[in-house]
This record gives C-alpha cells, sequence and structure tokens, in this order.
C-alpha cells in the first residue's frame, strides 16, 4: 500500500440553508477543498451522503456533483454508512489511492435535511436502524440512543449532570468555529432544564438537524509533496472499520459499542498507535451519552468512566486529551453524510497548526470517529504530521 | 497494484419474490457465493444497491446484511451510483484488494423492488436522473430512454424492428438461464405489439421490476491460486468508470453516451484489449435501444450501426459477439443494484466453461458494461481466464 496524505480541505458554515440546493452545498464546499491545495487535477471522487433519495428525491450523487464541479466524466461514486457515511468516503479514497489506481482524490459529504416536510426527517434518520424490528415498531434514533443512557446510568452511575457536561463542553469549543451551525455556549443548568426529547435526553443532548458539506482532497504522499511544496503534510496512518448488529436487542450489551471498540483497535494496530498517543480527537456525539460511550470503548477511560471522565475537564481544549474541537456534532451540527469528512477536517487543521482559538498546541497524531446509526458500524481514522 | 481474481460467484433466481426479506435475498446469493469458494474469511463486503431507503425504507445495508450473514464485526458498506451500483460494488471491492488492505472480499448487490406500493418504483427509479431538471418535471426513465430512441431512429435510420430484435435475442438467451425472471421466448411481432409504454418503446422493450440479490468474492492472485486450486481462475484485468450528465438536456447528443465511451476507453487501456478481443459481453440493456448505443459506444460497431448490429444475428449466442447471454436485464431482470454484480457473474461462468447451454465455446476474455440511470454513469471490467 502507499501512503496517502491528506492535501486539501474545504467546508462551508453550516446550518438552515434555504437559498442553496444539495449540490450547491456540496460544490462550495468541494471549491474550498481545491482552493486549499491549488490542484487542478482529480482522478475520483467519492461522496458520503446517508439518504438524498428520502431527504431530496435524489440518488445518483457522485455523477450529480462531479458535473456539477465541472468534472462531467470523473468516476465518481456515493458511499454509504448511515451517519458514518462520510468517514467511509474518507477510507475508501484511501483504499484507491493506496492502490495505485488514482493519484488525487477527493472524499466529501453532504446532506440537505432541511428541505423535507413534517416528521420526514425522523423517519429518514430512522431508517439507519433496523426497519423490520426497531423502525416498523415506531423507533427513533433519539429512542434508541435514550435507552442506551438509561441502562448506562443504571450500570455505571452516569449522571444527568455528566451527560450535560458534553454539551456544555462542546458548545463551548463550537462558539470558536465559524462553521458551527449552533456557535453558542449553553449552561448545565439550560441543557437539564431544555424540551425533554427522549428521557432522559433533552433538546440539547441531541445533535441538530444541518444542510452542510465537506470535502478532502488525498493523494499518494509523493504527489502530496510536490503539491504542497513547504505546507504541513498530514498522512492517514490507520483505519479501522467495523460493523455491529444494527438492532439493540441483538447485541450483548447496551452500553458497549462492539463496532467501535472494534473499529478502534484495528485503526490502534495499522497505526502503531495507542489511545496515550492521541493529542486531538473528534468522536461522535450524535447524542451526548455517544461521547461518553465512545471514550469508553476507543480506550479512553475504563469501562463506565466516560461520564466522570467528561465532568473531569480532561476532554476541554486545554485538557489531557481536548475532544471536539471542532463543537462536535452537537454545536457544529450534523448534516449526516458530512459528518465524518468535517471530523478529518478538523484534526487536518489541529495537526496542521490552522485551527485558530481552538488549537492543541504542538498536536501531532490526532483520531476521528465516525458512526453509523445506534452503533451499526464505526469508521476511526488515525492521523498523523508526515 | 495487486491482481485480483474473482474466486466465487452465487445469485438467486429473481423474480417476484413474495416471501423472502431484502436481507434474506441477499444471504441467499452471499452463502452460494461463500460454497462456490469453500472460504470460510471475508476482510471485508460491499453491497451495491440504488435506494433501499425509497423501496423498503432501510439504509445502512452494509452493516445489516454482514450481521445477517453471520459476520457483524466485518466492514461492509454500500455503494451507489445508480443502476451501476453492483459495478460499483464490485469496483470498489477490487481496489480493497487491489491495494493490499484485505484479501478477500465480498462484492453484492441486492434490491428487493416489489414491496413498495403504487407508483413508487417508478419515482424510486426516476431519482437516478436530475430531480430539480427532469424528475419534478415529471421525467420517468421509460420516457428518458424513449427520447433518446426517437432521436436514434431519427438520426441514423433505426427501426421498429431493429429495437425488437434485441429483446427477441435477450429473451432467447434467457430462456436457457434458469435463474433468470422471464425465461420465455416472445417473437418480433410480439414486441412490437406489445403495450405501449413510452413511444416507441413497448412492454417488451423495458426490463422489469425485480426482487433480487447477486454476490462475488475477490481474492488477491495468490490466496485465490491457493483457494481455488485446480479450478479455472478469472481475473478481473480492466476496469472502466466514468460519468456524464445525469440529464439528458445538458449533453451534447442524445445518441451518444459519453460515460459508456470513456468508460470502455479506460477498461481497454487499462487490460491491453481491444472490442476485437472481446468474446462475450454482457451490456446494460435496461431498454432495447441502451443495449444499441451501448454497443456502438463501447467501439463493437461504428456509431449509428447498432440497429443493423441487432437484427444481424452477431450478437446471438453463436454470432460473432455474443451480447448477454445471461438474457441481459431485459429477460433475467434488473433488481437494479444486483445487475452489475451478475454481469460479473455470467462472464465469469463463460470463461470458467460453466454456462451450460449458455456456453460461448472456448471463450477466454469477457467484458461487461453496467449504466447508472440514462447514462450518468458507466462501469466496465473486463476479465480474462488466468
Amino acid at each position: 500500500m502507499r501512503d496517502v496524505a491528506i492535501i486539501g480541505v474545504g467546508m462551508i458554515k453550516w446550518g438552515e440553508i434555504w437559498d442553496k440546493s444539495l449540490r450547491q452545498l456540496f460544490v462550495d464546499a468541494a471549491v474550498e477543498a481545491i482552493a486549499d491545495c491549488a490542484v487542478d487535477r482529480l482522478d475520483g471522487l467519492y461522496v458520503g451522503s446517508m439518504s438524498p433519495g428520502l431527504f431530496v428525491g435524489q440518488e445518483h450523487l457522485g455523477s450529480l456533483l462531479a458535473d456539477y464541479l465541472g468534472r462531467k466524466h470523473l468516476p465518481a461514486a456515493r458511499v454509504e454508512s448511515a451517519c458514518a457515511s462520510g468517514g467511509l468516503a474518507v477510507k475508501t479514497a484511501f483504499l484507491d489511492v493506496a492502490s495505485g489506481h488514482s493519484d488525487i482524490v477527493m472524499a466529501g459529504g453532504v446532506e440537505k435535511m432541511t428541505d423535507i416536510s413534517g416528521d420526514g426527517a425522523t423517519y429518514a434518520l430512522a431508517t439507519a436502524a433496523d426497519q423490520e424490528y426497531e423502525v416498523f415498531h415506531g423507533a427513533t434514533f433519539p429512542g434508541l440512543y435514550a435507552m442506551m443512557a438509561r441502562r448506562h446510568m443504571h450500570e455505571y452511575g452516569t449522571t444527568r449532570e455528566q451527560l450535560s457536561h458534553v454539551s456544555v463542553k462542546n458548545h463551548k469549543h463550537g462558539s470558536m468555529n465559524p462553521d458551527a451551525q449552533y456557535p453558542f455556549e449553553v449552561t448545565l443548568d439550560a441543557v437539564a432544564k431544555s424540551t425533554m426529547v427522549a428521557e432522559p435526553l433533552t433538546l440539547l443532548d441531541c445533535s441538530p438537524i444541518t444542510d452542510g458539506a465537506a470535502a478532502v482532497i488525498l493523494a499518494d504522499l509523493e504527489t502530496a509533496r510536490r503539491v504542497c511544496k513547504g505546507k504541513p503534510l498530514v498522512k492517514i496512518t490507520g483505519i479501522g472499520h467495523a460493523g455491529d448488529s444494527i438492532a439493540l436487542h441483538q447485541r450483548e450489551s447496551l452500553t458497549t459499542l462492539e463496532a467501535v471498540r472494534v473499529s478502534g483497535e484495528r485503526a490502534f494496530r495499522m497505526a502503531g498507535k495507542k489511545p496515550e498517543d492521541i493529542q486531538v480527537l473528534e468522536v461522535h456525539d450524535c447524542f451526548t451519552i455517544a461521547e461518553i460511550m465512545v471514550l469508553e470503548d476507543l480506550g479512553f477511560c475504563p469501562k463506565g468512566k466516560g461520564g466522570t471522565m467528561a465532568e473531569s475537564g480532561a476532554t476541554h481544549l486545554g485538557g489531557k486529551i481536548p475532544v471536539n474541537t471542532s463543537g462536535g456534532l452537537k454545536s457544529k451540527g450534523h448534516p449526516v453524510g458530512a459528518t465524518g469528512v468535517a471530523q478529518v477536517i478538523e484534526i487536518t487543521r489541529q495537526l496542521r497548526g490552522q485551527a485558530g482559538p481552538r488549537q492543541v498546541k504542538g498536536a501531532r497524531v490526532g483520531m476521528t470517529q465516525n458512526m453509523g446509526g445506534s452503533g451499526g458500524s464505526s469508521i476511526v481514522h488515525i492521523m498523523e504530521v508526515a
């Protein structure tokens, strides 16, 4: 396998974007990524998008977006693993370059979630769960994660306040991110007292519905060195991808995300790293309980101690292991297919020293964890300064 | 890049399958593929499926199907390029193995199209076209291909009878395929006089709505030789993938499928082959006019002569270049995401000498062409006896 580096990153401010179509969102981010590395050549495009068919009635996104980007004959594909579709796009682009089939490949992600009416978004998102055993019977994503949260509280004594700490921290980080959908701070009290969505999860425990896009450009190391002359180079050194039973009732435990554990182990093994080596980390905080469980299952704290870790301040900017310096899904927003790509962008900026007020000083090794559904899939990337 | 071979193939009889769910269709085909090569190890899974979200309310297919196959932690992903999703799954699995990241990878395809009610299938399929510029205004796939057919008749004198010849030939071939949905023969007269769908295309010019699945297993050549001891080995030696403007009005010509032309050129270049070297060919005959145009754009006949070629008998079993010996989409059926995988299965069986009454004698080089939408994407594979 050839070594693979990230040579360009681009994203747009996320939010409820009424004046742009899905294709425009994507192209705006893609053009930023192209401008970031000033390459005029692409050999391929992988786009992560969870459910454009349900959200905007459009499949076949690969070709559509390549064409709108002005490259109609580009080999372009959509990839999907529910909310981990963005991480999957990065992984697939990595394999394309690593194989030698392509030299310069874009991995993008996009979701236009606010055009759908009524409870359409809740239904579209629920298709990441098991339709026949969960969704048909009324399950929604807040409900599935609420069951995990309730069980985590029961088994490990995780508290309402510990959940709130995750939201407070991520909104604090997001307040420093100009691309974030909700760049404001919240208080512990505000989180606990906000509208109940699915007990114990309140509105401020949940990531929002978002329109957004993000794009990165990968290249083999030789091309990357030529293109990025003099600029800091970031390599992807570890990839871990694992699945799990999508339906919660089929899992042995409600409080362990096996896909996260296995994907983490695979990425650490490939990169030759351990949790202690990671200096900055983006994880999939679709709900506050998810961040707590992911930190446990990746090995950043013992099982059951994620809540304690959240309230300790260790995961804050300036703490032992800053988590979700971008604001995470909670504050930055969660346009499903774009999220995994944006995580890779945040770590790239951190390792390049371009994260501004959110900069983790001297960070040279970072990691992303992107989750599909309620833990049915997980994709982890480890990235290092080359 | 490492050399990649096909070590196992599996499919099921396609049709209206009311007693099986999407996951059961897939697993039945996957188990056949595993049995075909007797491997007990998979390193990854790529599933092509166009729109399970719209057809059955289920995204996140990769993990769902890996789990139902008994391999819940497998890195599994869905890939989508509309009707070329199956070909895309094979291409992506190829890259995974070629890169050295994985040794044994399954590429599958599945679509469950008959569960959706009313005109749902027509809408779901139309999402492969441009929603904002075509579908919203009432375009459907038969309508789009009908415009291409009408223009082809106008420019090149292609006749109603020439269209019928494609259907008659593919049904003749399909009558020898036990997995085909409609394994019966039809006459020139029956095609011309069947129900009009979109003038000039009649019901028997159109591929059907189908439930079905197919799976192949790829491995690096070293592993393949060990696993397939003594059995004929088939290598993938050329891959071509190209896109085009999805919307017809944005193309320079209605009668040239640029994605097909470019993907063909790329595959021929990679394999070091020319059309004359191909001895058996599966192409994407979603409508009879598509087979005619594809043969032209891949270079098997001059532009405008596809109709003449169809009536000449050259594309029949026993002719100069047998096309769609499986029965094609027309007779075998077209469960969208599975089609590209089934094409690769047919060519594998031909090159192994396992095609029974459909066998093209002595075939050592074959090719598949899988189309997305109305030509918005095309994926070509060239395969050879190793």
